[in-house]
């Protein structure tokens, strides 16, 4: 067991964001709950209450908790999956060999130090949030994430002027516990939320709510060790993933994602099709049946939230991608495809659909429908085989949603501007409205190393039309594995675009961050600047590399006029006019305000005349 | 004179980019134009013939000729504005000191060492190239740019199958010279191409044309130097800039304009408004028509190409301002609305509009009426004061127009993405399809440090909308200056935006260099794809971070999955039992599919296996 002490325990990044406190609200119908926020207080000169912003970043963020990798995250939903009373412990699956790759020992990662015997459904019992939500159950997950997503939506209320374009969506004025559980019902949002992973907090994806964004991790053959990935998470949801996905294709897969999962407070997801081809030696051919549905259930026991399940490759459409100026680019997707192939038969994914439902209803993995024949290219979007797979999605989806397991889809890929619409549209359609989840998608082919913007503009696009869920590009996107700092260009880039997205749907409450951050631009206040923005680090270092004395972070000028001339102190001068009803009588107002002016106007202002904070003008005319 | 040698010809970057050559086109109508364009050449086994790409970095990419900052570009459209019979050199305006911002000697940027008497227009001639189109000439101009616009027409047009939304633009399969000079006879493009600055490459700016970019550089009162100037701009018009604006506000703006434009290939820009506030030492009530006609004519005399006049400022709109979120945020907009206050009048540049036309007719100076009155905010999006601005502009453009000058509109700013199409539309109605020039737009306030992409979103969609020229802004947008990095990352997200609009378009060609790039991408031609991208340095360098190894760049796998499994063998296969007619006869096909994969087929390909090259998986799933 050395192996086990030799890297145990390995640090994450923790603490707070700059001047921001993490708070709990307690539910209603289940007072118990505690619903993490992020407040963001902001400078006494404001005058403005602290912003509170949505926080997927668990307790590492809180200086209050003392976190301990070699713990593990506290089991906060343990108690609501027992008190429902329709789960049961048991001996889980022994560890194999295979389940890690057949590593050698000393190779091997550290195995956990705790075990706790997995939960499963108790015998004709489903424990999905959809079958609740059918049921007219309001779980503690639902009201968790009614209070979550009603950031600034209280006060939005009171003078509510919606101003968006939905494109059909409903997003109501106020999130309710029993709208979440609607929307879970109809099939239209889900809640990640394996009973094996207590210790997530929830979240949910659908139209109707925020739109997410999900960070990618994981080993290869090449690279990487479990506290680099167990880091890569932590700093990943410390900037805002929602869910992340481990997408470990090389050794240690099993024990790696053991690590990741006990000290997740997001979802996760996994393609387990990569974790079954290396138990048969990466021989795609000598796949079955047999060796995927225990991966499955490996994968369940462990608290695995989500499976990219690439079903919807069946033999009929693989000769549809010959003609591909890229062929079929998802891993998974070629994984299938060769399998049938080989076999001449259709895929044993879609042949045991029903069985995978049952795992999956069995510990409430939810479905991500994976799209095995997205196009890798501009050339190949919305092409026959991409769409013959959709389709086929939506009749699996109708499959799952008879098991009651809960459903999103995935999406592409590589599309040109013109069609992304298509693509939202298609999979309303298809696939009864289930969330969509795409990547990007890229909107040229032009930029390898800079592949986050070419696919964060149009992951804005489609996160606007309806996309749930946005996964992540980063900048070394075809060309490498991502580092740290990728993880966060990526992260923040996909935070922007759905953002973005929330604005222009009109999201109720999105603005407000918005407005706030403005406010202190326009106000000079540079730290609440700083602050307020996704990445406060960056926002600072940029800032001080042009003007890095500290006496000019509280100066009311900026770099790109210098301390002479402030282009907007006639703003706040207009502003006051009109306070002051100069505005009026338009006569008498004009003449008043030309006195002023030549009374005592002077665009100068001293670098040390601070008495007013001011705004900076933009650096591009 | 010792201050014209201590700092005089500074070097700027030149060379190729990799596997690039410089190509020089004949024209057939003017056979002595020579335009420029970037063959990139692929490796042997593509078996494809060079990708030809649009080219704006001048002679300083061409290492067939040897560049001097201290002698300035060669003169190439000085014969033809010559044989056009219709200017005359004169004694220029004196510099004075003014024209440097009373700057002292020892301070002062060194006098470039060359000078021309310049060029204006004969007494009852105007010079511009509406004028020419007017009358219906096609100038070496008109020419030239169609000979550029082309590039990857004539392949295409063969087999033509048009590809886009383009929203009412009328985009031709083939850019003839005709159809350049009737686009700017219309109004709906323009030619930046001042007679004083013979050293341009012409370009044009149109909705009908590829999508340009601008690039801003400017010294301010807090930095940069004349040598760092002249890089900036060499800098970013090699990694694509269209047309640079020199946005200074310091000292020696007069001097360092000189060697900015003496040794541009691209349109220089300018807000004449900055150094005219120099002249008055920063005192906006000081501001008056001579002081400003002055600098026009100064700037004239210099070269400059187009214009920021930002006479849609009028006195009764200011107070439309006053409720605003972030007031006036443009710096020019917010010395036209101290002034107007100042003095209770009218704006200046208003009232003597087609003053300033006379002097823009007499050089070709085309304008860019400035939008100061552009939304700061998410707030601020399509308000009152924006719009009332707009619609002055609307008037200004037909001004304009009755005397023959070019014109273009610039527009937002900050506007959420559900605001940005009304934004396009109401500028086409309302200037006359005038071509539109906008600033991102910005589609959320909360990312400073990363502007880029906010403002990238926003610039892709509104240039498919029908946008003729997206001005970058740089990650330090808000925070600082840009240095070199920055200017990079900013043209870079701006050509992506660019080309994402060419693409949604449907415009002719510009689906070639992504093919050619993806079947590289798909066979695995490393080189070839850093070469065909947009910043081939960038992608060498990410995917050297991985995999480091000279060998590794000709190696089929990527850092991805790692040298044993290559997702995309599969579709090679696939593609190869097409082509044998293996899915002819479905049964036999697949049967015989079947045979070949269970007698030879593998995923696992050894890392020294590289008989053929495959392509690399998407990194996400």
């Amino acid at each position: 067991m050395n192996h086990v002490s030799k890297d145990i325990s390995p640090t994450v990044t923790t603490g707070p964001l700059p001047a921001s406190t993490k708070v709990y609200k307690p539910g209603v119908i289940h007072p118990d709950i505690r619903v993490p926020m992020r407040e963001i207080s902001l400078h006494p000169t404001a005058g403005e209450t602290p912003v509170t912003v949505y926080d997927c970043s668990g307790p590492y963020s809180d200086p209050k908790v003392k976190t301990d990798i070699g713990q593990g995250l506290p089991r906060l939903r343990e108690a609501w999956i027992e008190a429902r009373g329709d789960v049961e412990r048991y001996e889980g699956r022994p560890v194999t060999a295979a389940d890690n790759g057949f590593v050698s020992e000393e190779k091997m990662a550290p195995v956990f130090p705790h075990t706790n015997k997995p939960f499963r459904a108790k015998e004709g019992k489903t424990v999905t949030q959809l079958a609740y939500a059918r049921a007219g159950i309001i779980t503690s997950e639902m009201e968790f994430i009614a209070i979550r997503e009603n950031i600034g939506r209280k006060q939005a209320k009171e003078a509510m002027v919606r101003d968006g374009e939905d494109w059909g969506a409903e997003i109501p004025d106020y999130c309710t516990p029993e709208f979440v559980r609607d929307e879970i019902a109809r099939g239209r949002a889900i809640i990640p939320s394996n009973i094996n992973h207590p210790e997530s907090e929830p979240m949910i994806i659908g139209r109707n709510f925020l739109v997410k964004i999900n960070a990618n991790i994981g080993n290869s053959a090449v690279t990487s060790s479990m506290a680099e990935e167990v880091e890569k998470m932590v700093w990943s949801i410390r900037w805002g993933g929602d869910t992340v996905m481990d997408l470990s294709t090389g050794r240690n897969i099993h024990n790696i994602r053991e690590w990741i999962i006990r000290n997740s407070p997001v979802p996760i997801g996994t393609v387990p099709i990569y974790q079954a081809l290396e138990k048969v030696n990466g021989v795609a051919e000598d796949l079955n049946w047999g060796v995927f549905r225990e991966t499955l259930i490996e994968q369940a026991e462990q608290g695995v939230d989500y499976f990219t399940i690439h079903a919807g490759v069946r033999l009929p459409y693989v000769p549809l991608t010959a003609e591909r100026t890229t062929g079929i680019v998802s891993r998974g997707g070629s994984i299938m495809a060769k399998w049938c192939l080989a076999h001449h038969k259709e895929s044993f994914l879609y042949e045991h659909f029903e069985d995978i439902c049952d795992i999956c209803a069995a510990y409430d993995v939810s479905f991500s429908l994976g799209d095995g024949l997205r196009p890798g290219s501009i050339a190949d979007a919305n092409d026959k085989a991409q769409f013959a797979e959709l389709e086929t999605l939506g009749e699996l989806t109708e499959v799952a949603w008879k098991k009651d397991c809960q459903v999103m889809i995935e999406g592409p890929g590589h599309v040109p501007m013109h069609k992304i619409k298509v693509n939202m549209d298609k999979q309303l359609k298809e696939c009864g409205e289930a969330p969509f989840y795409t990547l990007g998608p890229l909107t040229t082919d032009i930029a390898p190393g800079y592949d986050h913007i070419t696919s964060g503009i149009g992951a804005a696009m489609i996160g606007w039309f309806g996309t749930a869920m946005l996964c992540y590009v980063t900048p070394k996107e075809h060309l490498g594995l991502p580092d740290r700092e990728d993880v966060r260009t990526g992260v923040i880039t996909y935070k922007i675009a759905a953002h973005a997205a929330d604005l222009a749907k009109g999201h109720p409450g999105a603005q407000d961050r918005d407005d706030a951050l403005s406010r202190a631009r326009f106000e000079f206040r540079w730290e609440d600047q700083f602050n307020l923005s996704l990445d406060p680090e960056t926002a600072r270092l940029f800032h001080d590399q042009t003007l890095p004395k500290e006496a000019h972070k509280v100066a009311h000028f900026c770099s790109m006029c210098g301390p002479k001339f402030c282009s907007m102190k006639i703003s706040q001068d207009i502003r006051d006019t009109a306070a002051q009803g100069g505005f009026g009588d338009a006569e008498k107002g004009m003449a008043d305000m030309a006195r002023k002016y030549r009374d005592g106007g002077d665009l100068y202002m001293p670098a040390d005349d601070v008495k007013k904070e001011k705004a900076p003008p933009e650096a591009a005319e």
